[in-house]
């Protein structure tokens, strides 16, 4: 490609700040062009980048066997509410063909794919299957603000495995792991990406995400330096560190007047007592009408899904004002775990165990407990649980290690789906017998053009890109420089002789003379191809270009004769 | 890929009737599967065919120096209203972001393309420039019945080329018919695929359409033999053929009574007259408020386009039937052309020409005039027009020749877009003076799934599919038959073989035994790949393989020697 042929044209500036240095960076290089929120189009050196992502996903697929297909946006509603999901998930675009039906526009293809894989296989020799896409995604996305990470419409590889068995899925899934683990180092990001437990949702307990470390990443992974495992913060076991103080003996339960002090920093001061000696009480009603007190102590917050998990419960929502009113007889504000009514079940953080003298919400109006006392008043509980969303400084429980926390960004994600979709649509396989036996099912999903955005946050430095080898809409940057006809013509003649070597070579050829060497190699670190060469007079004096690596900077002079061998060996190094 | 390993089935019938042949060939081949109607997901086979045909048409595009881009299916409802087609555009899929914005499901990216070319070009310098995208689109079709020709999501190939004279945007239009016609050819429907004169729709007086003549296309051809011009229906100039009686004098004009009598032959039936001897005639409003009758003869219909073109307007309505019984002082039916008030223009296709003792609506109700004549009954008109939608039999009134007509299918259409949408969003290039110079636009389809099913309609006979080898998502179909598991093993070397030479090798290695011979023959017929390779204890008795040639039936014993040769030399040839 020869920069004259092209029409982007790169900037220094954007007239309008980004808020993600990944649009930033693209769209200043020329790579992609901002249409909306979350929704971007993708200009020539960008749809190369995309498609290098692509064709190194495809063909870790496919060396699993995986098959290609390609599944429409549209997505009946039929379907959608069979799986009990047209109503509750709410990123979904919905809308209305002239024919009065409505549909939606797939954010994921479970509804698509497991209609379609029981019309073919019907018998326990069809399995195991799985097949894939890579296709363009809807998100109705509230927040889309971070480029490509978080994209209202984005491009997805999605993958669906179909087995008849627990065993054969759980060695597809292991298999799976090593298929992205195999893409990322091919991206260039394997070091710093890490398979992550994470909540099943609904499907089942675990699930697993991919998340490379990056210091912009929307999560926090929690890593056990022990046993090398990484969980992320919804699901990490957690042991609260011990309490900074140490009482000896019970003081005087008392309630103390305090309207209207907001958090826990605020009421510790108040009452001048450590943060962790306060407790944090939340109400919650489940789907079968129960309602239960959930206690942290000051500082954590309550995770519903711990929460639910320990509940054994599918729903959980904050319970209502008159809830809370009707069970604390008090205003919305002051609840405590002390004398609640025999109706509510109280679940209690394990960061509330051991200690002595502690404050909770009086459950009266202003009002708030001191020194309140597991034993005195009120029953040690039998079991403590770990209902709490990690913290900097927990601890795993099972291996006493403190984690070691990162800020990352998900870059896949792998779900056991269990018989979740296929009994929604009673898909079932014949045995040998001619027995109905269930579908068991797995979901894969690897976000290509948040991967383009990732890779952006991690390669860079303040002049512009740094594309890994493998996915450079170009390897190399051929520049000539100065005003003597004679470097035009030798590059112009270099150019052709490494395309047809099969080399990949973006082609500054501009000869304007507003556009000096400096804006060339700035364009040239802009967009981030890791090879430079540069022909001028002096190099070709002796029959030499200039050699210049994007990332580490190195530079020499290499000779005419060794240029495409040496290109070669930088390219596989 | 192996028969085996691909989770399709073959099917002899459909569960439910398709209504067109290459939605039900490609499903019984197990290429597509239908989603709901005029929505498919493209299987492993199909979408093989799918992106050779991407391929075809994308290497064609880049030969010209178009550059590929890709744009999102979102596009902003401020676009869309600026250039006016907001609410005008009646497929138009809407839809609302969780903002409470409005966005559009793009069926075409005039609205996207325009400002964003606009961002980067600004300068003489960057034109003449063309951009092009291979991307999922969508029509809110009220029918979708016809399989890939008519879908609500589709993959099209759009480009769009800007240029700031008239000369160089021609010239690049005569260009992009080349790279059309090209790509036909490769797709094999060359000879078959014409240039075909249409309306420029509101751009411009002209566009033109390649039209694949096909029996099931629900467009018409006229094709003039004398001058190699092809039209649309829309469009053709037409001359009716002379009438078939000979009357010599005037008959006294009369009004009959016939009440409710729907339809030109009807009428001609119940008057005893020929039908050309009736008259229809339709009253209609202009965006002026101007009432106009417009005339045909009996037997043909009357074309808006045509009509709004000899009158200048923009837009057309058919009249209210207020204004039909204010200005006819009658009940709808009953309008002719005879004693209407002055406020109403008469406008008479030449097909009413030199016509003696015609009908026409009486402008009563009930009654129809028979015996009408120019001169006594209503003065010659000074000028007759075509505003007529042509026949078979119609004649070229430049040419005098009978055009010849054919049904055809519209593969691609090319539009001069002229400075439509750059006036929309004040899109100007500066000159070399640094004045603001007009942007000239033009826009290049090819529906790319619709190809897909424009192929299976071309070529197919009552026992499958019969790809083009340039598009077939294998050139081999190698089928070892027999239970003798030497032959099993010998297919499978030659497989690996075929393979390793980069020939693609569908392996139907079934050993099943309720899968005979003529059920591995009968899938390859029904899948259409061009060439089978049969391998049989006979065959390996000679060191040879059977070969089938899938279009001709051409049959031939090849010996294992020659085979990669032969299948390259066919391949090529």
């Amino acid at each position: 490609m020869k920069y004259s042929q092209l029409f982007i044209k790169t900037q220094r500036e954007l007239p309008a700040q980004e808020e993600s240095k990944n649009a930033e960076l693209l769209i200043r290089a020329g790579f992609i062009h901002k249409e909306m929120a979350g929704v971007y189009s993708y200009l020539p050196l960008g749809l190369r980048v995309l498609e290098k992502i692509k064709t190194i996903v495809r063909e870790e697929m496919n060396r699993v066997g995986a098959m290609e297909i390609l599944m429409p946006a549209f997505a009946s509603k039929e379907n959608w509410e069979r799986t009990c999901r047209w109503d509750s998930v709410d990123v979904l675009y919905k809308l209305e063909m002239s024919s009065g039906k409505e549909v939606a526009l797939a954010p994921t293809h479970e509804e698509t794919v497991t209609p379609l894989v029981q019309y073919f296989c019907r018998s326990h020799k069809d399995f195991p299957m799985c097949v894939y896409q890579i296709q363009d995604k809807f998100r109705n996305e509230p927040r889309a603000k971070s480029g490509l990470l978080r994209g209202r419409e984005f491009w997805m590889k999605d993958a669906y495995s179909f087995h008849t068995s627990q065993e054969d899925f759980e060695a597809y899934y292991e298999k799976m792991k090593e298929v992205y683990m195999t893409v990322y180092k091919r991206l260039g990001i394997g070091d710093i990406t890490h398979i992550t437990a994470a909540s099943g949702g609904d499907f089942s307990k675990f699930s697993h995400e991919f998340q490379t470390i990056s210091e912009v990443g929307e999560d926090m992974v929690f890593y056990d330096t022990k046993t090398g495992e990484y969980f992320n913060r919804e699901i990490v076991p957690s042991q609260a560190p011990a309490v900074s103080y140490q009482d000896t003996e019970m003081l005087p339960r008392k309630d103390v007047e305090g309207k209207g002090i907001v958090g826990v920093e605020a009421l510790a001061d108040f009452l001048k007592i450590p943060v962790e000696k306060t407790t944090k009480t939340m109400l919650f009603e489940t789907d079968t009408g129960k309602v239960v007190a959930a206690a942290v102590r000051g500082g954590y917050n309550i995770s519903e899904l711990k929460l639910k998990e320990v509940l054994g419960c599918k729903m959980l929502k904050l319970a209502s004002s008159e809830t809370v009113q009707r069970v604390t007889k008090a205003e919305v504000g002051y609840a405590g775990i002390l004398d609640l009514p025999d109706e509510v079940e109280t679940i209690m953080d394990e960061s509330c165990k051991g200690r002595m003298n502690f404050e909770t919400g009086a459950n009266r109006t202003d009002y708030h407990t001191i020194n309140a006392n597991f034993g005195r008043d009120i029953p040690e509980p039998k079991q403590f649980y770990d209902i709490k969303v990690a913290n900097s400084g927990d601890i795993n429980p099972d291996t006493g290690e403190i984690y070691e926390i990162s800020h990352a960004i998900e870059v896949g994600n792998i779900f056991p789906l269990s018989t979740k979709f296929s009994d929604a649509f009673r898909f079932t396989a014949t045995d040998e017998q001619g027995k109905n036996i269930p579908v068991i099912m797995g979901c894969y999903g690897i976000g290509i053009s948040r991967l383009m955005g990732v890779l952006v946050e991690v390669f860079h430095d303040d002049r512009g890109i740094q594309w890994p080898k493998s996915v450079s809409p170009y390897q190399v940057y051929l520049a000539p420089i100065g005003r003597d006809q004679s470097v035009y013509t030798r590059a112009e003649k270099l150019y052709e002789d490494l395309q047809n070597s099969g080399i990949e070579v973006f082609y500054d050829n501009r000869q304007d003379k507003k556009i000096g060497p400096g804006q060339k190699f700035a364009d040239h670190e802009l967009m981030g191809i890791p090879l430079r060469i540069v022909v001028s007079e002096r190099t070709l004096e002796k029959n030499e270009v200039e050699w210049v690596e994007r990332k580490s900077g190195k530079t020499q002079n290499v000779s005419f004769d060794d240029l495409k061998d040496n290109i070669r060996a930088f390219c596989h190094g």
